[in-house]
Order: structure tokens, then sequence, then C-alpha cells
């Protein structure tokens, strides 16, 4: 053991040589990380749902029926923790500030670390995210009242229905930001150039259209206000999965908390089409 | 003469072989053309403004100021009415279906031709018409209320203001199209593909931030209804130099008459950026 922690301690000597995203999941792992907002700018950070094998088909068949809210990023193998294409020594066991446990449809834990949850049967999706379309909109000076106000972005469950496949059916989750109507504009452009991080709006200006009864209530995050000269603009949200994961009572799942997302070495700026 | 005839009669025998648009500039020669939309599907039609020499570089920095209203597409040598690289046939004194010649900001007249009222000393120039873009959008589908009503586009002057060049200054005009909020993402796509017709919407949702009293009383074209579940999309029209010239009063300037556009042998496909 006492090489062990040797070891262990060389590498926290060298962590200021470390990448960014490599030295923000070492703090992750330790689970003192309370947001990983703003962690890593840059790196791309996705969303976690991790099934059984048996369920693990179905669900990338619904991501493939549902790019917008479920734009898969990267996954593993059967079993096997690591995900090499978006960190060389990611452990998506740990390397989260914080999970949930699902059973039946409801969170039964929030740990820290998932190793005694982890099974030789278990397939981890991650889902691109939106921090990685709110950097390319702050790049160009649009202003986001979420990030302003230093709270989390509202999210509304729709009645906008995602594309079944087996067990996983439900409502799309949006998220929202307010805009002036010419920002608003820009920002389908922006946005439309990252689509594996959500893409473009899915709706604007509207929001009893799709099922929003009260702007001033999100089903998750926090309200925040939409001026009279402003039009709310929603994204598909990677929450989505969660409120399926919710609605098709699944016997076990594992995700991330919301806020604690994985922080990947992928750039934001590689996930552009255009 | 005899000879001439013959050859004329030569040309409109051949006019089956002829590209669409020469054939509908032939046919906009003869003056009874009543609206250029529709005609020569495929082709970019173009909005006319002639100006003296000594007003046409002052006009042409009010285009590089003001590039959405005012995307130039081709323009003529001083006191030349050809323009080849809009047409190797092109006469601009004859081949629009009808002009507006302007004395001191107002309109005095409406030609077939301009052959009695051109100078060695005009410039012509092409500015990009929303007939492009509009084909763009019906290729994916998109309703446009004022095409399926068979009216012309509502148009609107704001309180946009273009950036001043010389005598050149004014209201940016508007043209609007409604769409239910997914169509109107969609569109913004489609419109920022053709930066040179028009390009993006310069606004949305709120008619009366830019402006607008009563959407259903347009400053030009025909009113269209917006229900309920739509939102007003509106774009830079190709009308804003003739509510500059109307607003500069300048002693003289010859249009084209609304509707009423110049076809040229470029596709509209060729304008898309991406």
């Amino acid at each position: 053991m006492t090489g062990l922690a040797g070891s262990e301690r060389l590498l926290d000597d060298k962590a200021a040589d470390l990448s960014p995203s490599v030295a923000a999941r070492r703090a992750c792992r330790t689970g003192t990380v309370t947001s990983t907002a703003g962690l890593a700018n840059g790196f791309v950070q996705g969303n976690l749902v991790i099934l059984p094998e048996k369920l693990a088909a179905s669900f990338h068949r619904f991501c493939q029926l549902n790019p917008k809210p479920c734009p898969i990023i990267g996954m593993s193998d059967v079993g096997d923790p690591h995900i090499p294409s978006l960190g060389i020594d990611l452990d998506i066991r740990t390397d989260l500030p914080r999970y949930r446990v699902w059973h039946d449809g409801e969170v039964v834990e929030e740990p820290a670390e998932i190793m005694a949850h982890w099974r030789d049967d278990l397939v981890a999706f991650v889902i691109g995210c939106s921090f990685s379309f709110e950097e390319a909109l702050m790049a160009d000076d649009l202003p986001i009242r979420h990030i302003e106000r230093k709270v989390r972005v509202p999210m509304y469950r729709t009645n906008i229905a995602c594309r079944p496949a087996g067990p996983f059916a439900g409502p799309m989750v949006v998220s929202m930001r307010p805009f002036k109507p010419a920002d608003a504009i820009r920002a389908v452009q922006i946005t439309s150039r990252f689509p594996s991080v959500h893409g473009a709006p899915v709706h604007l200006g509207h929001p009893h259209s799709i099922g929003i009864a009260d702007i001033a209530r999100p089903d998750y995050g926090d309200p925040v206000p939409v001026e009279a000269d402003e039009i709310p603009v929603f994204w598909a949200c990677g929450v989505t999965p969660q409120a399926v994961i919710a609605a098709a009572k699944l016997p076990f799942a594992i995700t991330h908390a919301p806020g604690l997302m994985l922080v990947t070495d992928l750039k934001n700026k590689q996930l552009a089409v255009l």
C-alpha cells in the first residue's frame, strides 16, 4: 500500500502539468466538487446513463431515434468501466462528482462513486450536454440569463413525445434560455453547428404550444425571468433520459446527478460540424 | 429592317431551346409579364437600383454597410446597360417588365422600358431578392403564407436604422412570413445559407420592438394572418433602397417596380454558402 500511495502522490505532484480535463476528473473523484459548471472550460461535459446490457440495446435505439435530447458522444463496452475515446484514464465508476442510483423508476441513493454498484453486465452511455453550446453562445457575446444569475438552467417536461424504443418512452425535457429576438436568431445559427450537444432549439416563443403551463415554474432547475422584449428559446435536454427512466419505472439504472457531469478530454470546438 | 425582323423571328423560333432564364427575360422585354414570381424557377431574381455616377459610390458604400437589406449580386460599368455576369444578353434598359422612374424622391412614371431614360453616367445595381430563399424554404416543405394565398409578401418600415452613407439613410424595410415555432427555427437555418439574398431573419416574435404598430397593416404588399400558434419572422428586404431613395428625396433614380424583378442566369442553389 505504501508504494501505491507513493505513486498517487507522484501523480498529484504532477497535477499542474495535467490537461485541465484530466485535472477536473481527478477533482471530481474526490467527491468534493459541487457543480461541474465552469470546470475545465473548453472541454466537453456529458450526461451519464448506465443500464444493464439487456436494456442497453433498446436505449441505444432510443437515442438513435431521439438524437436531439439524446446525442451519444461515447459509450462503454459491456462491463468495462472505461471509455478511452473520452479520456484514457477515465473510470466511469469514480470520475463524476455524484451519481443517482435508480430502482423501479425512483432515485434511491446519490453516492459520490459507484464502485459497489458496478456489474459485469452494465453499459455506460455518455450524452452531450448544453454546457458545450453555452460556451459557443458566450464566445459570441450572447448573454445567458441563468449563468449571469448563477443558478441552474430552467428545464421543463413538454408535450413533445420522444419516439419510443422498447421500454423507453416519455416526454422530451427541454432547457430554456431567454433572448432578445435578434440574439435568438443568432443562437439558432450557433447551436445548429453543434448537433452532438443538442443542436438547434426545438421551439421558441410559445411555451403553451409544447405543454409548458407556467414558464416561471420549471420541472427541474431554477426559474429565470423572461422580459417583455425577449422570447423564451427551448433546447432538447439531456435530462430527458432521467424523465424516461422514471416514466418507464426501470428496475435498475444509474445516472449522473443533475449539474454534476462527466468531464471528458474532447474539446467543445471539435464538436462543431461547420 | 426585313433582315432584323427575320433574325428576331429566328430567335423566337429557337426560344424552346433557350435557358428558362433567357426565355423569361425575353418575355419580360415584351412588357406583358405582370409578376415575375414563379418565373424561371431555380434562377435568381434581383431588385434593381439605377443611379447617376456621382451618387453611385455613396450607394455602393451604403450597400456594403447594410448587406442584409442590400446584398449586391451584380452591377454595371458606368453608362453600360449590360451586366454579363448576370446574363450574356442582358440589357438592363429593357429586360425588366416594369420600372419606376423617381424624381426628387417621388415615383413619376412606371414605364415598361427605360431606353429613353438611359444616360452615359448611369450605374445599375442588382440586389438579391427573397424569391431565392423562398425557393429553398419551399424545397424543405415549409409553407409560405403569402404564396399559398397568392398575394404579395407583407413588408414594413421598421425602426431599425440603416447605417448611412452620403445621402443614403433611412429605415430598414422588412418582409414578414409567419411560421410555427419549429418551422421558424428551420427557416433561420435554411436562410442563413443564403447571405447574398438577405440571409437569416433580422427579427422574430415582437413586431412592436422593431416599430411595427400593426402587423395587419403592412407598408408595402398585402397583409397575411399570423395564427395564435405561429410567430412572425422578419427578413431584411430589397425594397429598403426604395424607402431610402424616397427618404433622401434623390433628384433622380430608376428602380424596378415591386414584384417585377430582373431574372438572371444565376441559379439560386449557386448562392448557398454551405
